[in-house]
């Protein structure tokens, strides 16, 4: 390819709202460009770069044994209506009309299609396993899009989704997803972990994140330093603290308290630090009241209560919930709730004891609150966002938080799918069985931005050479110089013949152009062709991802390119 | 690969709704699910048929010079509004709105993406020409969706955009786009034709369909039996005839006409042949009145006269036009128009004299009525719908209309988007141009539906080897023979060795099943191996295209079947 015809526009300055390298950079090297907000165009190079990533993808997956197909975009709305996912999703979930008026969706991700397929297909345990996956556009209309590639509102993904006959079938189908992930970060040469995480709106049991260390990253992990754990902020559980069991209890005593609606003010009122005093938090699970109990230093995870009950929406107290309740605002106490009032405690109230919390009446507080004593807890659970320094639930030693980048996300669903749509086949003994499922996603532009997060410099993207666009540029210094020109031209065929990925800078630009934009677009080799390396019969090579340069003789000058190439990471 | 683990699930029966052979043979060869009306899903064995079309195209792109690049789906409608195709859709176009009361369309073509683009990142002259193109999903919702893949609501095309710096360079580009689209078909096996077309919502001058012949087509398209003359119905022009000139006109005489208010009716009445009366139809194009006049036995074509006075809407007269205009319904005749009504008549028109036409006024009709004595005609153009046996343009011999599917449509699109969305680069001499550009339409799976109904039988679909999904099956006749299943994976084995495309038939199915669904599927060579073949040390070998039969030694069979091969179509 010569840089003359491929359209391969360079900006000189960043995109204004561009926060992330990976974004300020993929717009810069001509890899993308943004239509609207959360909405991109990959242009030549970004193709290139994404061809390469789902080649590995491709080849992993078929040889993971899963098969590919390719699913509608725009979806019936009924099989989402049957899940509970039409509401679930809500605004995020792209909707449309037809000219039949019937409800359309875009597709987030495709349990809903692609359930009813292989229900419709296959009926029998002999057609099982079988796992199907596609490489396809998916849709979030996200509220704030941002960082370029990273938080979009379409994006290619490669999804999977394994039917099993039972959950063993289910755990390996699982297991070697997991491995072919593996195996496609490895080959994209990405740093990342596997964690734990949590399920979100797609639902089922056990799920792990794939995440790319990145400094941008949304996506947060906890880690043990002593290496243990790792976990999804989301779905981190800190070690439980040992019960306090206090050899004699305080009494339960009223403190006047005026105007203290916050622990804020009631730490500073009393005087006491903010972990003696027990946040009582109401929240409306349906028709159904849930007071949520942490110490005061901590946060309640309303996603850890959405979860909880699902698909219940899960909302907190609004004004008019605690005058028509009867409870006073600010002033909530776990003693004296309504029976009916399902309180939970995060494990951490375990560990504390003698609570100073609210006294049920305006402008008082209690001290010396104790359970069972004084409150009942229905259950204890994880309830609090967790925090650095937090224990970890393996050795203790203080937990670490972490930002990266959830580059896949795979998930077993056992029946959560297949028995609201009613996916059954018959077993080997004649029974109808639901099948049992897994997804398994992974961004295919999110890994490209994961990857430029995490290899560039000041000077531009240097991707290994597995996900570079091209792997040499042939930078053609004076292209006034008969001699020169014919010298790169020869280098860069003979490149093409040994079947390296070449390109020919071949444009009407300056050398100092050529070479920014070879640092920018990141040619894992830069070859320099230029006059008085013509003469003194030398070509000038480039390392990019060290910045290492050395010569070779000109005649020699592709094998010596092969040779760096291969040294290349 | 082994059947028994392809998902490829083939149905005895057809489809209750199928009545293209495409549509039936697709779903029952399992390489097509319908999703919803006019959504399908692509199943691996049409995976593999369109990936092999899709390959096709884009070497033949690449090697034109045109780069692939992937642009949105979803669309702002900012750019549709101000090329007026917004509303020249209409419902044709999905359209959404997002999360922030943004409006948002699918595309059902892409111009409006990628003008802006291209005038965003290239501005000079030195930078043209360029061709970028995608193979992404398009979105037209059809009132009627059917046929399968021809005529769905969310289909596989791959679109091209030319930007040139002049008509004469737009030309070039057109022309090379002329011969990628000429080797595509060539290369894909399909017998189509390539015709002068109707540009429709496009716009723009020049145009050509790639029509491939298909009873079932719903292109209509007309040739002249002598192969001088090839247009789609709808851009067709039969020859005009020459001008009928009577030494001596009729006088205009009014003739009562009760009740005679249609063509039908009036020739009843008077004892006359429809094409010695001429209809006079009145139109609204926006605020301006048009009668069209053509021969009674002749229908006008409303499209051509929103071709002529796009982006103006054309409707026929309602009752209310009529009254407001003071023409009497069913009895208009082209004397005594208001002077601000145009009068456009089909060509056909200069061959006749003495029409019998409308008086306008109701029950009466005139005789005798001749232009320019009695009425003016501001224009003579091509009104009518034309129809089989109509004169060639070019030899004057009567026309045939024949059928196909439209697999292919390219455009020069002169300025007719660059200047509404003021897409303009500087030119040598420093002055602003306008951008010229063409587009290029492919669609992959009318390409897969087109190519089965050229080539399938009653037994199934029998695409040639280049399209076909695999190239050969190996049948295991009998899966309890332990001989017959090491013969046969031997054979397998030495195929895929020599990188044939094989499939092995390994699945607990009866022999005749396995036979039923190859021919089906349609593998170009079918190779038994059997339990009797086993023992006499020969394999049956079956060519699809033509039902020949023959046998190999057992020993050889690979290479047979490769020396088959290379014969089958």
């Amino acid at each position: 390819m010569r840089l003359s015809h491929l359209y391969a526009p360079t900006l000189r300055d960043d995109p204004a709202d561009a926060e992330a390298a990976s974004h300020r950079l993929l717009v810069r090297a001509g890899f993308i460009r943004q239509l609207m907000s959360g909405v991109f165009t990959t242009l030549p190079l970004g193709m290139r770069t994404m061809r390469k990533i789902e080649a590995i993808v491709r080849e992993e997956m078929d040889a993971s044994g899963a098969q590919e197909i390719r699913m509608p975009i725009i979806l019936p709305s009924e099989p989402w209506k049957k899940t509970g996912r039409w509401q679930a999703y809500g605004p995020v979930m792209f909707k449309l009309i037809d000219r039949h008026e019937r409800e359309l969706g875009l597709g987030p991700t495709q349990e809903e299609a692609v359930t009813p397929l292989v229900a419709g297909d296959l009926h029998s345990y002999r057609d099982l396993p079988v796992n199907l996956y596609q490489v396809e556009w998916k849709y979030r209309d996200e509220f704030r899009p941002r960082y370029g590639l990273l938080r979009v509102r379409e994006f290619l993904m490669k999804d999977a989704y394994s039917f099993d006959r039972d959950d063993e079938a289910m755990h390996r189908s699982y297991a070697t997803m997991m491995d072919a992930y593996r195996r496609i970060f490895d080959r994209c040469g990405i740093r990342y972990v596997v964690v734990e995480a949590d399920p979100g709106t797609i639902g089922g049991g056990t799920n792990h994140e794939f995440m790319a260390e990145a400094s941008i990253g949304e996506d947060l992990y906890v880690a043990c330093p002593n290496g243990d754990y790792l976990a999804d902020i989301e779905a981190a559980t800190p070690k439980a603290p040992d019960p306090l069991e206090p050899a004699e209890l305080e009494p339960l005593t009223e403190v006047s308290t005026p105007g203290a609606a916050t622990i804020a003010a009631v730490t500073e009122q009393l005087g006491v630090a903010a972990d003696k005093t027990l946040k009582c938090i109401l929240f409306k699970a349906g028709d159904t009241v849930v007071a949520a109990l942490a110490p005061g230093d901590r946060e309640i995870d309303q996603v850890k209560l959405e979860r909880r009950f699902f698909p219940r929406p899960v909302a907190p107290f609004e004004d008019a919930d605690f005058a028509s309740n009867g409870y006073a605002k600010g002033f909530v106490g776990p003693q004296g709730l309504h029976a009916d009032v399902i309180v939970l405690a995060d494990a951490s109230v375990r560990g504390g004891a003698d609570w100073i919390t609210g006294a049920n009446a305006p402008d008082v507080h209690v001290t010396g609150a104790n359970t069972p004593r004084d409150f009942r807890v229905d259950d204890y659970m994880d309830l609090v966002q967790i925090r650095e320094g937090d224990p970890c639930p393996g050795d203790g030693a203080p937990l670490r938080i972490e930002r990266s980048i959830v580059v896949g996300h795979i998930y077993e669903l056992g029946t959560r799918y297949s028995e609201p749509l009613e996916a059954r086949f018959v077993d080997e003994d004649g029974s109808e069985q639901f099948f049992r499922m897994g997804c398994y996603g992974l961004g295919i532009g999110r890994t490209m931005a994961a990857a430029v997060e995490q290899f560039h410099d000041d000077a531009g993207i240097a991707l290994p050479k597995v996900l570079a666009p091209f792997e040499v540029v042939i930078v053609v210094a004076n292209r006034d110089d008969e001699r020169v020109v014919a010298e790169a031209e020869r280098v860069y065929g003979e490149l093409v013949d040994r079947g390296v990925e070449a390109v020919l800078d071949d444009r009407e630009e300056t050398a100092g152009v050529k070479f920014a934009d070879a640092d920018l677009i990141g040619y894992p080799v830069q070859v320099v062709i230029g006059k008085r390396g013509v003469q003194a019969g030398t070509a000038d090579l480039k390392l990019r991802s060290s910045g290492e340069r050395s010569q070779a003789p000109l005649a020699e000058a592709a094998a010596a390119v092969v040779d760096l190439l291969a040294s290349a990471p």
